[in-house]
């Protein structure tokens, strides 16, 4: 068989050669970055000097940035960390928000997948409690790209604190906290290309914030545990990569829409979920009526390309999308929704090839469908 | 100047050649581990051989392994999501146990490093709430090994159950979570020659335990997050190689006890901190007096020889090791001990480097004590 395609960037990113250099070179080192000896200085310069990129991504200086094991953790933290009394958050955040804190109020979505800004506006009003507001930049399912500045000038005029987990947007569009005007934002470098197991909290100087992880006094105290040194290296080369190459997106964007065009020409009654909102340029939420995600994402890596149903945190569980179900797709239609994501190793053949490979599935089913009306 | 010299094992230890070939790897190839196509299995394997390996080293089963970020993440979970409204932890334990819980009573140690198994025996006896007992296996500043079989049968008399951080005697000693008949225990993959940021609690199927990471239901539900896939898996081949080079410390114990005689010679007045108690091969903990650690680490610096004053985690900061403390050793005597630690890749050259540097430093400050006795 020909080389297995990979669309499924918003899963993992493979990890950029400048990254994996990074990496390398600081494996090649020994040193824990809170020695004061020689070894631990040269070790302490990689971690600063990746803040330093990690801050450049995210319109940040340096010390508004804290190292964590990931997004998941970053996640955790900004919730759990926050103080607040009262927390709201999207319905259609992560599982990393929503499970953090599931006492959380949720701020409902409309069908195009972006918040509810007048729901949200007579929440804040209607409670005079200090709130922090969660909401991400960008979904992992459907790529909806939410009004965050607006949500940040709504949330202050109620003097609501906001985090948003930029995970998924991190690396395809750009993301800065002060433009944005949140007090709190998630990064993953695994999702930019860089290594899993390493994100970061960036935070700005106003909001206070608790450990939640306990022990030495690493990251000013914010997060305890020997640094990771070699993932952050590679999460800064990343970042610096992702950066530069970020007009790149402007490609993918073309090859998305292209294969939406030619999906739904082989198959006129597909959904994309999401398709009405502004979204990530290398993300497609393709509904095929009748045919379960299970069934086309089995064919379709039976035909040697990688795509998921729903986030690959939770498949494998057989149950609905909570981010569809929030726009309002009913639970059939939610279950035959595939995603697919592009990134900076996507090359065209993969698009011909994805669509190869699920123009077959359609046409088999509607052929199945056609001979057995009552089916 | 020559290769400077590395004797600080217990802070991190350089990555073995295997962990590193097995990240490369694992870096090389693409895929989130809970996604079900062809990339996230091949990814799963990686995983799950990596816990197999953790397991063999733990006397453990794979499903009794739980991957964190580190030592510091499953010590906080262990004590954090144990549930018992009691816990007991030896004052001599690593801050990301006291600090956990730091409204955790404390087991005192004896003068020479050891728990004090009577004053935990009547600490268990004077409150009949379930406890969780938490002690290390050996100590990171001194290398006293602990009796934590005896502690374990101990605590079991009295319905408590019990944690023990091995971060520090994992690859040095057997680790054998059933040999021990402990319930919880802590591993760290950078103290055996893995990378920084992956660990693992081990958890006995009888221990009930609450996740501190929320989100996905990776790790069965224990840890949330994307599998940290490179670094899990330099954790597992890092893991088999401390385990077939095990016989290794044989060789470091003997060197470790011709430093410390040298050392004795040099200046007769020195203490070897915990040399009085079983102790790890590698570690040796000496007491100059009249010469502050930090002085001593200087100038060894300059001297192209690293080693540490206490742990890493709290260096940098001027306050006196917890652990001499709770030995009975006097501030100003704490003050002046030096860690050096030795490891997989340190050659019999490297102990004449650190001899030759500190007995300078010894001679130095012993002839100005001479010719100033009033200083």
């Amino acid at each position: 068989m020909s080389t297995p395609v990979y669309l499924d960037y918003n899963a993992t990113v493979p990890v950029r050669p400048e990254a994996a250099d990074a990496m390398t070179a600081a494996l090649g080192e020994v040193g824990n970055a809170s020695s004061v000896h020689r070894f631990g200085r040269a070790t302490r310069r990689r971690v600063e000097a990746a803040r330093e990129a990690i801050a450049a991504l995210a319109g940040a200086r340096p010390s508004q940035v804290v190292f964590t094991s990931g997004g998941t953790e970053a996640n955790n933290m900004a919730l759990l960390g926050t103080g607040r009394p009262r927390i709201l958050v999207s319905a259609g955040e992560h599982d990393s928000v929503l499970r953090a804190m599931p006492q959380a109020e949720r701020i409902p979505l409309q069908r195009d997948g972006r918040i509810d800004l007048t729901a949200l506006a007579t929440m804040l009003a209607d409670d005079p409690r200090p709130a922090l507001v969660s909401v991400m930049l960008a979904n992992n399912e459907t790529g909806v790209i939410q009004p965050v500045a607006e949500v940040a000038t709504l949330a202050r005029q109620f003097g609501a604190r906001v985090h948003c987990d930029a995970v998924q947007a991190a690396g395809k569009l750009p993301v800065d906290i002060a433009r944005f005007g949140v007090d709190l934002m998630t990064l993953s470098a695994h999702k930019l290309g860089g290594p899993q197991g390493v994100g970061a909290l960036i935070v700005a100087d106003e909001a206070p914030l608790q450990a939640i992880v306990h022990g030495g006094g690493q990251e000013r105290g914010f997060r305890a545990g020997t640094e990771n040194v070699p993932a952050i290296a590679g999460f800064g080369a990343a970042a610096q990569a992702a950066m530069a190459g970020i007009d790149g997106m402007k490609r993918l964007g073309e090859w998305r829409d292209r294969l939406e065009a030619q999906v739904r020409r082989v198959a006129p009654m597909v959904t994309i979920h999401g398709a009405d909102a502004p979204r990530l340029a290398n993300t497609s939420c393709i509904g095929l009526p009748g045919v379960t995600a299970e069934t086309q994402v089995m064919a379709l890596d039976l035909a040697g390309v990688a795509v998921s149903s729903g986030s690959a945190c939770s498949s494998g569980k057989v149950h609905p999308s909570h981010v569809l179900a929030a726009m309002g797709v009913a639970r059939d239609e939610a279950g035959s929704a595939i995603r697919v994501s592009l990134g900076w190793r996507t090359a065209e053949g993969d698009i011909e090839r994805f669509l190869d490979a699920w123009s077959r599935v359609a046409r088999r089913h509607q052929g199945a469908a056609e001979a057995s009306p009552a089916a």
